[in-house]
């Protein structure tokens, strides 16, 4: 391993891909007549089989979970804070598994893949998937990986709806779901902020209804605003106060629509920076997984119904700061739960970095994960490979 | 009166307008050798001239505060609720006076018009102006129409600031200065959702660097998806699950990008009629007005110094429901006028219709108004004008 990698690190990780040739039917109505899945694991699977934890990425993720491609990387995965040796995640005792999600844009089908039906790439023909269609194709993945039964699923926001619906579809093959600044489903406010995202994706020239791949371009206008609009949402009101007050980004003000504040230069910075590693299809896909998600719709508009079919344990973990998807989204998740009368662990953590809060590595937040963890391995007996 | 206008209504009404042939310097260091602006007004001056109100309006609004433009109009001005024979702003005692701020796109001069220097369509050459600026040119205004002081000057966000403006700037000018749902200046996350609006309008392909009016376009997708972004911001999380929740447009998910819910068809509709309405120029102007508003700063950073200058008494006003200029923004006002020893009544209205509450019907709101209103009426004797 490299000098310049910490010790408590995945390590050096890469990507790897499993394919998968039966058919998949989607919520839609269409299906899938193959598809890949691109993942990362952390850890090793041990005899049983039964120490294999699932983690489910949110809106801009991707496999890239933790560790890094190579000794000059500069970042780590997206939840190295938690994922590690010794770490929340404690890949001496866990084997930890992200693939990226059907529709993604790092490896696994989705909108910049080649259709085999047409031999063109999807675009905008890509069907409209859901988190239910999402946790069909992993127990396809887990299947293939040998894995009946999950020690547990996690995931923060569109990561930690994929953890409910495991916990719902598939009572007996997890254990745990730990859901992290999550909700049972948006509201309209946030169903509104994803429908301006979409809108500006569309409105770009480049997008050409989704085929811009076919004319060598792509929507960078758009997707640079839907990525601002998105992470002005994901921090906090007092974040960003915190972070940026009324700094002027030259010392003064211009009088021109150039940038005066520092806030300006940041969301511009962040906007362009997302274009070059995001797919826009890809973006608009999450955002309506995100909208459509709604278990309790199958079960009456009933969530504790909804919950009836778990027989997992659940942690819920909300921030204070997070107004996207606030403490009170999570307690209804709670409610529901304590209804349905299953086990529930639920904290609220004091931060103020919104819903971006479920990324940093904010001490009592780390802290909760791993005393939760830390049962669930002495639960399986795998403790006992600890080093 | 035609029939069909209530006769509590202002009545049929008409803008005017006002040349300045004066040269005007601005903040930004730049004049305008000569200017325009349109107005409305509403009651009888008295023969004192000291029953004046100015109202002053907030980012979208324009001179048309109360009643209609004819007996078929639809809809009466932007505070109709606040402005007529009996209403909060009476006007059988007050002359209120709405100008359409200078920027504006309502017959004040603005990007839209020509600039005398030129010959051409001001478009993006039109100065940055401040709320400095439109206080100092208020004051011509008020010059023009013989007013010496105004009994108030009134407005809600954008408005309110010109108010708390006006009392610093102008102390013998004003004796009240009502200041609704308002902020002392904008916080980051204030300024970062405006940038993203402007940069929606920028990268709109007919912006053409905002001399579109040449190319004979307009940045229809970009003003719109500005709108939307702001109309997000001045809504309540509440006030958008009461008025839509999740209710599906046509009953059904389409599995497509094409409006799901109902949140997403009001969004659109309502970016597309300010499209119809609105001048995108004017909308980033004041954007900027707002962003660049900090009455503090010329007095190192101190609020209650700057409020030392003032002499007004103020009537300051904040609504439970709004994030967008939340309660503790007013209280940092009220705040600063204690601390400078001023008179000030504060109220916190329960609403949750969002930063919108400030232009709707909510009888408490209206109440305190109307009261405070009642005061500065008897307190200039106008009282006895009343029928």
């Amino acid at each position: 391993m490299a000098a310049s990698i910490p010790a408590d690190s995945a390590g050096l990780v890469s990507s790897q891909k499993l394919h998968f040739s039966d058919p998949l039917p989607l919520d839609c109505g269409r299906q899938l007549t193959q598809f890949e899945l691109a993942y990362e694991s952390y850890g090793a699977l041990n005899a049983e089989r039964s120490n294999a934890v699932l983690v489910c990425h949110a809106l801009s993720g991707d496999q890239h979970a933790a560790g890094y491609h190579s000794a000059s990387d500069r970042k780590p995965g997206w939840w190295d804070s938690c994922i590690g040796p010794g770490k929340s995640f404690d890949t001496n005792k866990f084997c930890v598994i992200c693939p990226n999600n059907l529709g993604g844009c790092r490896g696994s089908t989705g909108p910049n893949s080649i259709n085999p039906e047409t031999g063109r790439y999807y675009g905008a023909d890509f069907p409209v998937v859901t988190v239910k269609d999402w946790v069909r194709c992993q127990a396809r993945f887990a299947d293939a990986l040998g894995i009946k039964q999950w020690a547990a699923v996690v995931g923060g926001s569109l990561g930690g709806m994929q953890a409910l619906q495991w916990a719902i579809d598939y009572p007996d093959r997890i254990r745990h779901a730990v859901v992290v600044a999550a909700a049972a489903r948006l509201s309209a406010q946030n169903i509104a902020f994803n429908e301006v995202a979409r809108r500006a994706i569309y409105s770009d020239p480049d997008f050409h209804g989704g085929h811009y791949y076919d004319h060598d371009t792509v929507p960078a206008r758009g997707l640079m605003l839907a990525r601002m609009i998105g992470h002005i949402t994901y921090l906090s009101d007092d974040a960003m106060r915190a972070k940026f007050g009324r700094e002027l980004h030259e010392g003064k003000l211009n009088f021109g629509y150039d940038v005066d504040f520092q806030v300006e230069s940041y969301l511009r910075h962040q906007g362009q920076s997302f274009v070059d590693r995001f797919d826009a299809n890809t973006y608009l896909l999450m955002t309506k997984v995100l909208d459509y998600f709604d278990p309790a719709a199958d079960y009456g508009n009933d969530l504790a119904e909804a919950f009836r079919r778990a027989t997992a344990r659940f942690l819920v973990i909300s921030f204070t700061g997070d107004w996207r998807f606030a403490p009170a989204r999570s307690r209804e998740i709670v409610r529901a739960l304590l209804d349905a009368d299953r086990e529930v662990t639920y904290a609220v953590i004091e931060a103020n970095q919104g819903h971006d809060a479920f990324l940093m590595p904010i001490p009592q937040y780390l802290k909760v994960l791993r005393t939760y963890m830390r049962r669930v391995a002495l639960e399986q007996g795998s403790i006992a490979d600890a080093p």
